[in-house]
């Protein structure tokens, strides 16, 4: 039995997916196997190639025709946020399954609709955390799980870039709130909400802070991945995101968190990391090295104890034996092969994937939590959302 | 010409600072000489014991006592924080320079009634924010101050410990309100606010949050420097300090702030870390290598951009002549040597040490402001308090 | 056009190139296409599911039937060591292009007929020494060939893995000296020697030192990439390849060089590492860090020196654009995709890709330089062999 | 009970000695006090001034003189190389215990005699060899006599250091074999050689390889510790040292030694650092990061295997407890002041200090023979020498 997918959306996220689904057969072959049908974009020309390019079957310009369709399993929606909605109803309706990369909407409102929706038609619905899927995080949400961790107190992550620094950057869709939703929040801080669920649990409430540091940049011709052209002497428009926000949460189990996203961190081209601290041990985290984990345990002997670096690339370690022989790494695209071995998975298991929508609910309520108590100053409550 | 000292505790600070005493002629030797001449506590025994050992001239056991003496130019207070107002009032009213450990004072109240005493008496006056002194952050100073990290947009500092991590560590009186004043805020997180304002400027406004993460603990029997020894089957008293104190701040010229202190990071003994991101490059500091600074400039080739690792012990860092040869490092004792360098060089230029008590007044006010935030559940603007 | 690719291999290496021919052309679509055309093995049932997994059109047992076929432009060569020679000139004599595993042959006189084999053919030839495809090796490369490091003086490498420190191990064909010609020396030291050639240049005597610490070891019943299955009380049989060896060797341009390549170093699953200190700069390579390069200029301000972290996914980097945004990592496998681009191109561009056989020639006269200054303790140069 | 010191030389090591000495009474009170009784130099007024900055009773510029002395117990030697045998065999014949500067003398021969000299006197002797005091290379050498690493298959080791690459660095005594006798192998690979000594044991033979890069410098016009000022324009001598030596080396218990020491190394200014690959485990250490030792166990568990980042400032490490709470480093001169507890405590206890001329001798044993394994360009057996 194979699946056949239909994806809509081509650039960065659509290429990062495409390579996923091609990889997945080769390195985990006993996975139901993605069969990549069609790939789905407004600009006829662009989607064409990007199908010869990345290797689909087909290629599509109206992604209504492509939920039509008979012979389409799944819908991978990889379109800019705004459009994420709209299609997710759609396809939910013609029973498809359905990935919808993060953020999962524009808005809580939207993200609850799109989860009832999914919910109603029994479909499986995955949202795209793709951190959750680098072993040395499994190996961290193992550690916690079997309370080799003891119990959490602190909570500390930042994902912090520099991609904007430049006050010419232009003004790319990643910086208009219409499009984008936010910025270094969604962007982000959602990635950061994502893991603090999976890895400590529940936020109880919040306080946070932002700011847009550049408030004007020039108009932008032309944008891809994450860089731009634009004119620095061109007309300018206003950036309508943030490019910081901070914030401190209160979990439910106790623990404290503190999450930062930023644009504005020179040096930092993607720093993802976080860390805990539990009452037997800790664990540290940084994408940028996400092969590895520190590690520390107060049970080890005294005259040896710290942070040990683990190169998660062991037989004991989450997916590894698929991949090479020890210490033989691994990159980012590799998270997005063991999302989508997760959701083939889950749909071979009748079983909802992790994380759902409902997973991307969630994170959005913090979002919009933390947006609000910046609005109004003060801490709010997750219930409220 | 020389300075004779008097100083008033003998334990942990007492040991470092005279440590400093003794090296400072011999490493400095263009600075004041400060002469060793007494040490004074409370148990005759102890500061007899401690006077030998450390080698002062003489040992005192009355404070009073100490400060009367007309042969005494400089009262050092390190005797624990309950009692630093009174006998800086009284020192002041002598006429004696003042060095005085932080916290400057339980409150802010007193912390101002103690400047305000030492302007009025028109003496040279010192708060112990030590750390100031490591040649790492001296060089993190003259890059902000000379604009080579630019506009600054971000500062984001920790300070970690994990001695009281042990459920069954006993109720030392850095657990108890009414001798320490605070608990890991203003132990840890005061040394952050310094060096905040030193290295960025003042803050606008602020809000935290915080916990006492184990409530009640067995009574101490004994305590040496951050070590203890207890029953943790006898009798057991109340945590009356926080064990953990997380604030956001923003600073006056538009930088935003995380601030984290705790004592229940596993795995580490005493991280004193902070990150500071600008528009021009970055820079980062952990006191566990408190020998290396972390910096990156964007003016760099494109090709080799990143994070660079100076050791700071090359003739152009601060201090370092007076030591050894480049690479061979120092540590945490040297930051107090340096500390007295200033303090003594204050003095002979007649001119107010930094930092001063202004400066722990500064801090003390925000340390207050987290409090009030933390209580009020709401945003404290320091220009409150 | 393309290239109609012919593997004989299917295990660790062919599963690598595998994922490089498929991944060739959706990251790198300019280039040539490679077509998967026939993978071939001995076992005719294992190759024909690895044809199935790895995506190749059709399987073969047969090697020389492959050969004999006029639809095949490539033979790409990935089977054990001691079959490298004769396919490697039937393939020539058949006027295919060839890409050989290293190492290239058993003996350096094998090595050198599959060179002149070629070369009279005329086809195109390479030896895979993929760790030359890293980004941050192309760096060095760079920075080397531009002057920036100025003259050098030393290069030290260490290969380190610690895949058979048990001593229960079972005896896998990489420990038999028939199959695979060299233990560690060949099989690690190799790849140290090819980047010392690449980076440096020539050697012109060396010096070395071997060792065999466990002798005997338990038959292997069953071997994977790295991994193997034995029985500890089962019949042993004699290991007859080096477990560490190190050389000592003197460059033509003066240079100094020490190598070092090793099974038994414990906590080291695959540190592929080295250091070159030139007259202006020195970089540091770790392959378990393979994104990174630690870089020293001597021309920085004198202020801030020390080495860069430079994580080398920037556009300014070698094969970065193909991938993801600055930050995102690239892994293991990524090597094998950039040096098939490298052997693709070089037929396009009808020139000799590098490393060609020459180079693989080279590192053996090298290898068994070491091997006979060992056997006769003396310093052997390489224009004897 | 105290101990009347005389100590010639008052330079880089003269002021770490002076600094130790007054240093170890205050945190080691229970160790024999050494008295600080007199400094000697040739020069009268600068060893005059020195007395006066480092806190010795009295100066003397004859040394003759200062060993005819009545009241002296310990005779300190760390005047030039060229002038250790003279001075250390008549405080032998003096009956005063010595400790005297690495290296031990200019030569194998004339090391021999120092050590007959103070046998036959019946005095204690000490080879200053500090690095073995720092607190994480004592924790090694507790690692490996516990067996907790096992049998031991590596030790790698280099000392780098970058203080003359500048070509127009003067020709300091450094630089002359006549009075500093050898290059950056004696300066900096006798450390090395020394830890191999104490750490894995004795060597049984050594093949070797050395440049002096830079053939002529200006003469020097004056120097202090490593820096020196020169003309670049002015005379210029021949240098008569080793710019680097390597070493290739066994074992007697069949342990595989790697030795590098280099001034031409960019980027370091003194990284003297090591790494032990044994059965059970491995450790790593860089002096430069001294207060870290990085230590892997095969016994970890499987998921969670890696090197950890000890600090070694807790009360389970040497010497922690005498110093600052846990976290809190020390640096480069408190390896002295544990060196001459050592010293002191050797005396009180009657045996001999380690390490002692026995370990001095050793040590140029292993140095003259790798000179003889590059003069004679073989194998050189340490038995020979």
């Amino acid at each position: 039995m194979s699946l056949r997918v239909g994806m809509i959306g081509y650039k960065f996220m659509g290429k990062a997916h495409s390579n996923a689904y091609r990889a997945l057969p080769m390195f985990f072959p006993n996975a139901l196997k993605p069969e990549m049908a069609v790939i789905c974009g407004r600009n006829t020309e662009a989607v064409q190639e990007a199908a010869s390019r990345f290797g689909w079957a087909e290629a599509e310009s109206d992604w209504k025709s492509l939920i039509a369709r008979d012979d389409i399993d799944i819908i991978d929606i990889n379109a800019p946020s705004d459009a994420h909605k709209e299609i997710a109803l759609a396809a939910a309706k013609a029973g498809k399954h359905i990935f919808c990369e993060k953020p999962l909407a524009l808005s809580l409102q939207d993200a609850r609709e799109m989860l009832t929706a999914a919910e109603e038609a029994g479909i499986k619905h995955m949202t795209g955390f793709n951190y959750r899927f680098s072993p040395a995080v499994q190996l961290v949400k193992k550690l916690v799980t079997s309370g080799r961790l003891g119990k959490i107190y602190h909570f500390r992550a930042w994902f912090l870039q520099d991609w904007i620094l430049d006050p010419d950057f232009p003004l790319v869709w990643r910086l208009q709130k219409d499009i984008a939703g936010s910025g270094s929040h969604g962007d982000l801080g959602a990635h950061l909400i994502d893991l603090a669920h999976y890895l400590v649990g529940d936020l109880d409430e919040v306080i946070g802070m932002n700011e847009t540091f550049i408030k004007e940049r020039p108009l932008a011709a032309e944008m891809t991945g994450l860089s731009a052209k634009g004119s620095k002497d061109g007309p300018r428009g206003e950036v309508t995101v943030d490019d910081a926000t901070l914030f401190l949460a209160r979990f439910s189990n106790g623990a404290l968190g503190s999450f930062e996203a930023t644009r504005f961190a020179a040096g930092h081209r993607s720093t993802n990391s976080f860390e805990i601290n539990g009452s037997l041990g800790s664990v540290r985290f940084d994408f940028e090295r996400m092969n590895e984990l520190e590690v520390y345990f107060t049970s080890d002997d005294e005259d040896v104890q710290g942070f040990r670096r683990v190169v998660a690339t062991d037989p004991s370690h989450a997916y590894a034996e698929a991949w090479w022989p020890p210490g033989h790494t691994i990159g980012f695209e590799h998270t997005f092969i063991h999302e989508f071995l997760e959701f083939t998975n889950a749909i071979q298991e009748d079983r909802q994937p992790e994380p759902s929508f409902a997973d991307g609910v969630k994170c959005q309520a913090v979002l919009e939590a933390v947006d609000r108590s910046i609005e109004e100053r003060r801490w709010v409550s997750i219930s409220e959302m």
